[in-house]
């Protein structure tokens, strides 16, 4: 194995995670949460979605968040904007970076946002447009790249054109994702492989979800090929979008176990990751990840 | 990545799995069980302990199973033996394999057996040469290797000058084990690795516990160094046997996910273990795969 000696994880419990809970967090619980996260070394943060509050209710208070918490001068602080709505409520609290969102499955974008891909990405050019113009970096989230819960496989080929559409439009990072969980570290060599041929690994993040135990497999295949960002949530916050009961999210505390013993830097500190998971389980119960398992568990 | 075409999965539920469950499973349904995961197209099966009925009184009726399973022609059935008292048990019926056990670790060896490595050695040299004089293959089990509960890490010089007088011993295979399920894929790619500069890939099986979710990593690092055989049980049975809550033995279902979507062949039906985890299920609640996790969800 051949892997990088640092790794940046990107917290998206606060959005991934809580979009997918069915409890309402208060207010007051998600600025004090995001408040640790802030200490916890982190160097970013997805703290909420901007999109219509009918969508997703259980981020309505988008606004209030980013308003409320502490900002950290070391963490970039980004949030989810479907269209230029969107993104006028998340310019006006100042966010530090916008992350727009698309699905490499035609019938998942379809079924997701009620728009076909190819009428969503003038959408997401004038919202990179707009916010570059306010001075915002932007990312994006390419969702369903290792399997569609509609379509089943998705053509690599396929990706490749649409993270060459999202890159022209001057979006800056693209998060891949495996929205259901279902990729095999096989695949994730193959795709990556592809992707970094065309773009630049610093571009390029990866975004797993641990639904059929494959997360931590599929992170290290990446990392082997170059890749140096991926994305998590505390605990692993969320759960299955498609079937209660799964897990979801890659945990971030299961992340940094692997990577730390593994003598991989990421600047984070662990316990303060777990005391952070602690305090939201008070508010979503029974965090999936192995490390909350443990540490819920009775000593035998 | 490099890795083998071919896996052969190792089912120990039947006795890994089982002796770390408090729910008494009741003979018949054992029975049953094991014969539907003899026709999985598994060519392995650990279907109980020989150990004293006091120790794990939850495998007291070894000699029952071994007596009233159907045998496939195909299937190897094993069982673990402490000592020449089991190994008489294990003979009377015919197992085809012996499986013998030690600790990598002194503590986690005196804790279990109360015994030290070297009041071990030479029980297992006896119980080893018995059992070849009754044309049976022997099997050793080396626990504790990537971290032990009391000791914290192990020395792999150690790892290797035990294995080595297993081996001397005329022990056909090593089964080298996470039994706390603590390791990393860097510290299994150096163990392996070096287990490898020292004995053939043929004799050598790795025995993963998923309790922090880096099972199938570290099976993926195992397997790109040449590895073959893998321990595995269905659903994930058995759990952590140092925090009740925690997920234990890596299970054979979300292996064969991984490595059947990587083309690998196994020669084992992936819904005969699932169904065969649903029978179990009814007698041992809450089994931890990712695989049961999703089948027992509710879709959203």
């Amino acid at each position: 194995m051949n892997f990088p000696g640092e790794i940046i994880v990107k917290e998206v419990g606060p959005r991934d995670g809580l979009q997918n809970e069915t409890e309402m967090v208060p207010l007051e619980a998600k600025i004090e949460w995001i408040n640790m996260l802030s200490e916890t070394g982190t160097s970013y943060i997805e703290i909420s979605s901007f999109v219509h509050p009918d969508w997703i209710p259980q981020l309505k208070d988008a606004t209030e968040v980013a308003k409320q918490i502490k900002r950290n001068p070391d963490v970039t602080y980004a949030a989810l904007v479907p269209n230029l709505k969107g993104l006028e409520r998340a310019l006006e609290v100042n966010v530090d970076e916008v992350c727009l969102f698309l699905s490499a499955s035609e019938s998942h974008n379809k079924n997701n946002i009620n728009k076909t891909i190819s009428e969503t990405l003038p959408v997401l050019k004038n919202v990179s447009k707009e916010a570059k113009g306010a001075g915002k970096t932007v990312r994006g989230y390419v969702s369903t790249v290792f399997g569609c819960p509609y379509e089943g496989s998705i053509d690599t080929e396929k990706v490749i054109t649409i993270c060459d559409k999202l890159f022209t439009m001057g979006i800056d990072e693209l998060s891949i994702g495996d929205t259901i969980g279902v990729a095999d570290p096989l695949q994730v060599e193959q795709v990556t492989s592809k992707l970094l041929s065309y773009f630049p690994k610093e571009k390029i993040a990866m975004h797993f979800h641990d639904t059929r135990g494959t997360a931590l497999a599929n992170v290290l295949v990446a990392m082997n090929l170059g890749i140096t960002k991926f994305d998590s949530a505390v605990g692993g916050l969320g759960g299955c979008p498609y079937a209660k009961g799964a897990s979801g999210n890659l945990a971030t505390d299961d992340l940094l176990y692997m990577l730390h013993r593994m003598g991989v830097n990421t600047g984070i500190d662990e316990n303060k990751v777990i005391n952070a998971a602690f305090y939201i389980e008070k508010y979503v119960k029974n965090l999936s990840s192995h490390q909350m398992k443990i540490l819920n568990s009775q000593p035998l």
